[in-house]
């Protein structure tokens, strides 16, 4: 059994990008440049935004925090994010989700210019993925993607059994996975909620990747010999172990499932890391686009 | 054993169509207008752009064809494409593919406003399609979603195995059949070239769906007794049956799956005659947003 470390993957992405910010910067090209619009104060989202704009800071990017209250309006919403498209020193922004109930999150994600789209929460991105064309891939699924490249795993052919069909990570992975390409070529099914006979299913697959935030949800008489699982699950159960007196715990029942895994992804330390590795290096392909 | 008879539900469409646009234009609305672009004399592409336009006659809409030589630039035909974006007599427009190898189709499918994209290729309506908003959806995935929806078939919770990930049949249905809703929130694996073990995964599947076109592939010992079988392949091959000396084949082995499947389309008269049905409720769906 190896495991799938992202913790030092997202650190080894990093350093890469780093490294590209300094060759730029030092040919007289412009810093890549991140905003994040921040909306009211949920622990949260100013959480993930302060942890995002940290790493722009460790890979030398720039970048702009752009805050409103809670009570902003959606009119006033959508011009800072026209205000955004249009800034030329902006290469790509995000507006951290969610939003407050007055405001539609279709609208304002609708809104912002595909080309600065680097959460690719944009239709016209989710669209392009599927064509293959290019296009910025959300966070979660690309750090899958980079996780399974760099550990040099197999997908051509295998199949791929994905629990939970989320918009931003069983979606979008489901598509990536069977499409063309290396890693891709995966026959892949996408189970759910409504999915009968999922234990059978499980038994099948090559790789399963578990993204429902159900604790322990899979068992190791779930898993065949073998088997490669991707555990996406973050939930904080209370615990006496630490100071905050909680912990986060994945899908996956680790400690039983792990020893009959060829690879595994812990938590925390497996793909949480990676997701905003994703998004710094979805913020230097739009500068490098420039 | 029933078959799905597309011939005479493609009927009942354009009936209730024509019966819609009936009401709209007593009730002094504007007529809906599909206009399409036809690029050099394909026969194939002119023999499905003048069934479209008859098809547009048969249920009352308005139909204007544009026509290009084969070598128009691409410049040009961008241009029609704006112009038919401003034009507000146009409710839909098409550009019948595939075009001449000068010509992106990428950058004219995305120059197509959305709103008028009756054909779903726009990839803001594919990324649309799978966040589950109001999109429109191409013309033979909707057509398959039309016929399970009006057969009665069930498709939650069900084993839904898809042959073929193509970008206008597979890989959109694939997302539509395992989205919640009705029909929808199925459990889809989706198959290709590449797939292992395809026999072992038909066998298990309440639902097979086979987009190929490869004729016969599908055989008997690949179904299980009470499956459904949808079949889009229609490939021609040569008759001596038939004045024009050749006949639709689809990817089904229909003589021997038949006998055991609930439901199983037939080629011809199956999948097929649901496409132009598709296009037009498409177009009616932009009219009624006017």
């Amino acid at each position: 059994m190896q495991l799938i470390d992202g913790k030092q993957t997202s650190r080894t992405v990093k350093d890469e990008i780093a490294l590209e910010v300094k060759q730029m910067v030092a040919s007289a090209k412009k810093r890549p440049h991140l905003a994040a619009v921040l909306v009211g104060n949920d622990g949260g989202s100013e959480t993930y935004v302060a942890a995002k704009i940290k790493a722009c800071e460790e890979v030398g990017f720039s970048s702009t925090l752009v805050r409103f209250d809670e009570d902003v309006s959606e009119q006033e919403l959508l011009a800072a994010v026209n205000k955004l498209n249009k800034d030329e020193d902006i290469d790509g922004f995000i507006v951290q989700l969610p939003l407050p109930s007055h405001i539609s999150e279709e609208r304002i994600t609708e809104a912002i210019d595909p080309s600065k789209d680097v959460d690719g929460f944009h239709p016209q991105n989710l669209g392009r993925m599927i064509t293959g064309s290019d296009a910025y891939i959300s966070a979660t699924p690309q750090g899958i993607m980079e996780l399974i490249k760099r550990y040099g795993i197999e997908t051509s052919g295998k199949h791929v059994v994905i629990i939970g069909r989320s918009n931003i990570v069983g979606r979008p992975l489901s598509i990536l996975l069977s499409l063309k390409g290396k890693p891709g070529d995966a026959t892949v099914t996408l189970c759910h909620s409504r999915t009968k006979g999922l234990k059978e299913l499980c038994l099948q697959a090559d790789i399963i990747v578990v993204a429902l935030g159900i604790p322990e949800f899979l068992k190791e008489d779930m898993v065949k010999e073998g088997a490669v699982v991707i555990d996406v699950g973050t939930t904080r159960v209370p615990s006496s172990e630490t100071k905050s007196g909680w912990r986060l715990k994945g899908d996956v029942d680790f400690e039983k499932v792990a020893p009959k895994c060829s690879y595994i992804t812990p938590v925390p330390g497996g793909v949480g890391p990676m997701t905003i590795a994703s998004l710094l290096l979805n913020t230097l392909k739009a500068a490098r686009k420039k």
